[in-house]
C-alpha cells in the first residue's frame, strides 16, 4: 500500500502559488556576551520558494548560518555582545500548498507508519499525550480516523479553550492548559499536538509567518500526518491555512523557538508582518485540507 | 435574611431515621516503634447517634481519643511497637439526614456566606480550585446557582472521569484527574470540591461509611453548602446518600486519612462493613437533597 | 509531661513589650460589583494589644467584620460596586513576644503533640509535604530535633533559594520552589512550612507587618511548633522576629490572603509601613528564639 | 577550531574491543490487535559490531525492521494478534570504547557547537532543562566546563537522590525526581541530561545492556558532548562504562522505549542478561572518560 497515492487521487482544489511577503523584527538586550540562535527565516522547500531575501543584523555582527537538510528549516547563529542588537529580516515567498477535499484525507494507522514519522507519536517537552490517552479517547474516537479527527479535535479546543494574551508562559505545557482552559497560539498548538499523538496520529509544530494576521505577529500550528501527506490545522482559527509561511519544525515549541538565548539576554516583543499579494478571500479554503509539506 | 429558615419552609421529605451496622478491621504492619492516628470511628452529632460501640486493638495498645468539639469527628492515637497490629471497630449508628426537595435548596452568594464556612472556598492540597475559575464558570456557571449546580457538577463528573481502581494514589490531585480522567472515590469527590469552590460555593470532603456499597470499602464523597446547611453529593453514584455514616471531614482527603502514619508503617487493604437493617430501596431517594449536617 | 512548663524554665530574654506603628493602603479595582475579604487588621491576642486604630474604606462602603475566637485573627468583607475603592488602615500595636535560648526549645514528639495542632502536619494547598520526606530526612534528620532543627531548615532555605520578586506567583507551589529555586517571602514560608511537616513538626504559615522591612511589604513567616508554643522564623531573613506584628494564620497563603476577591476585581501593589519606636538594634536578638503565640 | 582533534591528543587508554553477550526476553499479553514497536536490538555502529544475533518472535509473526542511518540504531515493527507473544533476542557485540584521560575532555561552548548538536541542549518530555537554569548554575558552574563538571552532576544525584525500585512510573520526570529524591536509572539518567542541558552541555538518553549488572535488567544512562564526542555517564554507579552495549537513543525516555506499545498490550517484567568474556576488573576504568559514540 503507498499512501501517499490515494491522497492524489483526491480531488486537488488548486489555486495555485500563494506570493507573500513576510518581515520580522527583533529587538535583543544583552547584558554580557552571549550566543542566540534564530529561527526565523522562511524555510526552502519545493512547495515554499523564497526569493528577495534580506538578513540585517546592527550593530554589524559575523551570522553563522545552517539549513537541515530534508526540511530547509534554517537557523542563524550570532555572538552577540553586550548592549543591543536589532535583527530585521525580510523576503518574497511562493508558497504552493496542495489543497483537498478533507474528506479524501483519510488516517494512517501505526502499523503503516512510515518509521522516520514514528517520533511524532511520542511525547515530548509540552505535549505529554502519554497522559492523555483516556481523555483523547472517550472525545474522538467516536470521529473516523482522517482529516476529520483533526479537525473534531481543533474544534474542541477551539470551544474549550479560551485565547488570552498573557495567560501562559514558556513554560506552559499541555497539563496547564487543560486545567486553566486559556492560552495564545503555542498552547492551542500544544494540546492538538498531544491529543492527536495520544490517538495514535503523528503531530508536529510549526511556527510560522500567517498572512493576514491580526494583530500582527509569528503564529503557531498543528501539522498532522494524514494520507501520506502532513497537513496543517490552526485550532485558533485565526489564520488562513494557505496563506501560512514555515520558518520552524519540531515535536514542540521547544524545536521551533524564534530566538534561543544562551547568556543574559532579553528579547523585547517582535515586529511582525505578513501579506499577500492576492485578493482572494482568505477564508474562503478553511474547509479544505491544506499541505504545505510532504516530507 | 436567615438562609436556613428558608430550607426549613421547603417540604422536608422524612423516612426517618436510618439504623445502619458499620464496622472496619485495619491491619498494620509496623517496622520499628511508630505513631498512628485513626479517623475510622462514626462521628457523634445530633443527627447521627451512635452506640454498642467497639474498638479493638490486638495486641493490646493505649489508645488516646479526641472528639472535635462542634462536629463531633473523633480520632484515636496508638503508639505500635513493631510489629502487626489489628484494629477491629463496630457500632450501631441511627441517623436522620434531612432529606429536602432540591429545588427549594438554593445557593448562597459570597457575600451572604457565614464568615466560618469561608475558608471552605479557599484552594487545599488536592483541590487547587484557583486554577479552574475559567472551566467552571464556562461549564457550570449556566446552571441556576443551587443544589442543580452541584448536581451538574457531579453529573460531569460521572460522565468525564472513569472510577479505575488503581489509577491514583495518596498524592493525586484534581489536576492529574482533569488530565488522566480517571480516579477512584476520593479523586472524583476531591475534583466535585474543586470546581464548587472555583464557584465560589464552600465545599468540603467527608469520608464514611456506606450502606451496601459493592464492593464494601471506606468512602468519600463531598458536601457543599446550599441554603444554610450542608448537603451531600456523590459523583460517583455508587452510595446511596441517606446511608452515609459520617467520619471524617476536612478541606479534602489531607484532613481525613482513615490512618496517618507517622514512622515505618504499613497499612494492608482494610475490610469495611456497612449494612442497614431497613428494606426500603437504598436509590429510591436520589433525586432527593439529602443533608446529614448543619455546621 | 506538660511540655509548655519546659519552656518556661527556659532563660526568658525580656526586653520588655515593643510598641510598633503599622499601616496599609490598598487600591482594588472593580469592573463590577464584588466581595472582597479583607486580612489586613492586627490580630488581637494576649501578646499583641491593638490601639489607636482605624480602618477607613472610600467611597463609603459597609464593613462586615468577624474575629475568630482564639487566634484573634480578624476579617472585613466589603461588597464593592464597580469602580476604584480606597481602603486604609493603620494601628499602634504593642507586642510582647516571648524570648528565649533556642537551646532550650525542644522538639515535640508526634506522639505527644495535642490533638489541635496535628493538622499542622498535614500537606496543604501550596506545602505538599507528602512528597518531601525522603529530602527532608536526608537532609534535616542529622539535627537534634527542637529549634535548631527549624533553624537549619530555614538556613537551608536562605542558601539554596534566590529572592527574586516577580520569580513566582499566586499558584506558585514548594515543588516548583524547590526546582526554580527562586521565590519571595510566601515562597520561602511555605518551603519552610513543607520541610517542617515532612518531619512531623506541626507548621504554619503567618502574614504580618514586619517593622523596619526594606522596601516596606505585608511579610510572610513561618511558625513551628517546638515545646509547648509557637515559634517564628524567617527564612528570608529579612525581618526581625520580634519585630512582627500578626494579620493572618493558616495552613498556608490559601488561608492568609490579604485581600480575597470574589468577581471582577484587581488590586494594585499595596502600600505598607511598620515603624518601631524603639531605637534599640532589630538584629540584636537575631539569634534567640522568639514566640508570638502559646496557641 | 576543530574540537575532535584535541580529544585525540588525548592520551587514549586502549583496553581493546570487548566482547558482551546479551540477550532479553520479552512477554507481552494484547487483549486485542495491536502494533508494538520493539527497541531491543544492539546498535550497528563503527565502534559497536554486531554478529550472532536472533530475534524470535513466537508465535511467529512478521517482523518489519528499520534502522536510523547515521546511529545505527534499530526498531521492530510487529502486528501481534491477541494472547501472549514471546520475543527473544540475543547477540554477541564486540564494543571498541573510547577511553581517555577526564582531564583532556573540556567543554564545548555553545557559540561553537555543531549545529545538528544543538537540539540535544533543548528540554524535552522528561528533562524540563528550562526550569532548572539557577539551580544549575548555583551547583555546578563552580566546577570548569568538560568531563569534571558532568562528573560533580553525576556525583550530586548519586549523593542526593535514592535508587527505589519502584519509586516512579513512565510519567515520572525531573520535578518530581528533584522534588520526591527516589528513582531508578531512567531518572538518574533524565536528571542528569536536564542539568546538563540547563547549563547549554548538549546530553542525551542512552538505552542500553549493561554487562554485569545485578540485578541484571535493560540499563539508562546519559551521553553528554564534550570535546568534539559523546562520553558516557551513569549517575547510578552500578554499571561499568566500558560494558555497556548501546541499543537506543534519544532525547529522552520517550525516544528510547524497550517497547512502545499501540493498543491493548501488557508487557511483563523482562528477562535480560549481559555477560562479558573478559576478566578483567570491570570497575577499573571507572575513572577514565568512556566514548562510545563520535557522533
Amino acid at each position: 500500500m503507498e499512501p501517499s497515492r490515494r491522497v492524489m487521487r483526491a480531488a486537488i482544489v488548486d489555486w495555485g502559488p500563494k506570493k507573500i511577503s513576510v518581515g520580522s523584527e527583533l529587538r535583543l538586550q544583552a547584558s554580557s556576551s552571549a550566543t542566540v540562535i534564530l529561527n526565523i527565516e522562511a524555510a526552502r522547500t519545493e512547495q515554499q520558494i523564497v526569493f528577495n531575501e534580506t538578513l540585517q543584523v546592527s550593530p554589524e555582527t559575523p551570522i553563522e548560518s545552517y539549513e537541515l537538510p530534508r526540511s530547509g528549516i534554517r537557523y542563524s547563529r550570532l555572538r552577540v555582545p553586550p548592549g543591543e542588537i536589532i535583527v530585521r529580516y525580510s523576503a518574497q515567498v511562493s508558497t504552493s500548498p496542495v489543497v483537498v477535499d478533507p474528506e479524501s484525507v483519510y488516517g494512517v494507522g501505526v502499523a503503516d507508519l512510515p518509521f522516520p514519522v514514528l517520533p511524532y507519536t511520542f511525547p515530548s517537552r509540552y505535549c505529554q499525550s502519554d497522559r492523555l490517552g483516556r481523555f483523547a479517547q472517550a472525545e474522538f474516537s467516536k470521529y473516523p480516523p482522517g482529516h476529520g479527527r483533526v479537525t473534531a479535535i481543533c474544534n474542541w479546543i477551539h470551544d474549550h479553550v479560551e485565547y488570552v494574551v498573557g495567560s501562559s508562559d514558556a513554560h506552559t505545557s499541555v497539563h496547564e492548559t487543560l486545567v486553566t482552559r486559556a492560552g495564545v497560539c503555542r498552547d492551542f498548538a500544544h494540546l492538538g499536538i498531544a491529543l492527536c499523538r495520544a490517538l495514535g496520529i503523528p503531530a508536529r509544530f510549526v511556527s510560522c509567518y500567517a498572512a493576514e494576521l491580526h494583530p500582527p505577529d509569528f503564529h503557531a500550528v498543528v501539522e498532522a500526518y494524514l494520507g501520506g501527506r502532513w497537513f496543517l490545522f490552526d485550532a485558533t482559527r485565526q489564520a488562513a491555512l494557505h496563506g501560512l509561511v514555515r520558518i520552524g519544525l519540531g515535536r514542540d515549541a521547544a524545536d521551533a523557538s524564534i530566538t534561543t538565548m544562551f547568556g543574559q539576554v532579553q528579547s523585547l516583543k517582535p515586529k511582525v508582518q505578513a501579506h499577500s499579494e492576492s485578493t482572494e478571500s482568505w477564508h474562503a479554503l478553511d474547509t479544505q485540507a491544506v499541505s504545505l509539506s510532504a516530507v
